[in-house]
């Protein structure tokens, strides 16, 4: 079974557990509207594959962490949608969830899905309580205060913030707590997967920053030129847009450099090397520097 | 040491050990005001009294509990009071989190307390794992899907809802984790100890029915006449006013004679009968009755 089939079956499964019977149905319809609704699952992915790679002897616990991991990502989304922040009508393609449903709901659907994704990992029981708890502070780290994700979305509100802390808490917390997340369900020593996580987290940050400078909506699923707009720090700002290019493929080159030795080191290159591809792909760049008649006199991505 | 004083000291220690270092200021600073704003605590209080009736032979797992149940009311008052919601300005008589920092950081403050508790009940350790594992999972219960004060929130966004449903999530849910949560602390079947949460949240969400008829803005440190303005169930409407009384008076007899047989009973009823007071003051029923000249033939408050 592939990551991304085995990621949607353990989500589709958590949820229903986790949502119980007899709560308010328009509040689980808009969750289910934030949680399903073809995301890449790159978090859960990278969980899994990492789990993999230490023998994923409590899959179990792997499968709640890659969901609870998916759980936080789409209640951020939601939330970050809404009029207070970025005020986006669209996501992947489809109204956001304050447009489908109200802004009432989305507030409640996001804390809904934050609690879901506590619930999802208390719902795996406690033959290995000690993994647990490590997991559940491991969460924790990915979102909450100091360095987790809220905290990277609250440094867009204060007056000065530094672009390196602002991009590794708003994206690279939940990515550090993936790989971490996929050594600790196998009762394994987090750190050394901390470098991939943290790595490819800044590499999808750059990437989100590329993208909204060069990507069209239709393709994006979701509106374009945020950054300028909403004036946030942006790499494609501070690096200009080829900057920020060769700044991503670094990340990417460091993130699979730093997967350490064993036996699915293989396919965890693959894997980076093919979100690399997803994320910033090489075809759009190019017709991007075309179409705006930038003489591409250095190659605009260098060869994976 | 008295419950309140010693709510209050656990609050100010988990919440620094939990913020961190390094956390984006402004947010620190919603998360605060949201937190340390003269709230009765009740909440902790109820936990820490059935605590001590069970023997609080673990006062550090109590003390955790009881702030985590605070984490998660505030978190819930701050996005109540958003423009989404409540749209109010005041609360606890000081601005609203969102009136005095921003929407964006409401929004990011309230998630980030209910990450907060989490982290407060996780930073507790695992001497006794099987308990704090038991804890979160009844803290979840009173915020989560199906019957959390998300899901109370939510059935607002609902076409039709159940009164009783409604309340029993909306207020009563966190009342039942409390109790709970106080004999789990301790290791105890937290059984016994459901009716009286669940009758005095009852009570409590009466009581807000009550008091936004009858008491005036500055008494209460917040608007008034919310529930009429915004369609909302409340049992005053239901019931008219004298019925909603009596209604209240009613859940606070069967809160007190639900109280299990143990060394603290006298305390735990007393806390109880000083909370009535408290919530609907008798002279606040008595002077509203004679100002709108409203013949008082029946005894407007039972004798306690």
């Amino acid at each position: 079974m592939s990551l991304l089939k085995r990621a949607e079956q353990a989500l589709t499964a958590h949820f229903e557990k986790a949502a119980g019977v007899g709560a308010p149905p328009r509040l689980v319809a808009a969750m289910r509207h934030a949680v399903f609704s073809g995301g890449a699952r790159i978090r859960p992915q990278l969980c899994m594959a990492v789990a993999a790679a230490c023998g994923d002897n409590a899959p179990n616990l792997t499968d709640a962490s890659a969901v609870s991991l998916e759980l936080m990502h789409c209640a951020s989304l939601v939330h970050d949608d809404m009029p207070a922040f970025d005020n986006a009508d669209w996501r992947r393609g489809r109204p956001s969830v304050h447009k489908a449903f109200s802004e009432p709901l989305a507030l409640l659907a996001g804390d809904g899905l934050i609690v879901m994704a506590y619930r999802v990992m208390l719902q795996t029981g406690t033959p290995h309580a000690e993994r647990l708890v490590a997991l559940m502070n491991n969460l924790t780290d990915g979102v909450g205060l100091p360095d987790g994700i809220v905290a990277g979305q609250a440094w867009e509100c204060e007056t000065s913030a530094d672009l390196g802390q602002y991009q590794r808490a708003k994206t690279g917390a939940l990515f550090v707590s993936a790989t971490r997340a996929g050594a600790l369900s196998c009762g394994h020593a987090p750190e050394p997967w901390t470098p991939l996580g943290a790595f490819l987290g800044e590499a999808y940050q750059v990437a989100d920053d590329i993208r909204d400078v060069i990507a069209d909506a239709a393709s994006l699923g979701k509106p374009v030129g945020q950054d300028a707009l909403h004036a946030r720090p942006s790499s494609a700002q501070t690096l200009g847009l080829e900057g920020a290019i060769a700044y991503f493929d670094q990340l990417i080159e460091q993130a699979a450099a730093s997967i350490p030795a064993c036996s699915h080191r293989d396919m965890l290159c693959l894997l980076v090397q093919h979100e690399a591809e997803r994320l910033v792909p090489k075809a759009l760049c190019e017709g991007y520097f075309k179409a705006h008649a930038l003489d591409a006199k250095s190659p605009i991505r260098s060869a994976a």
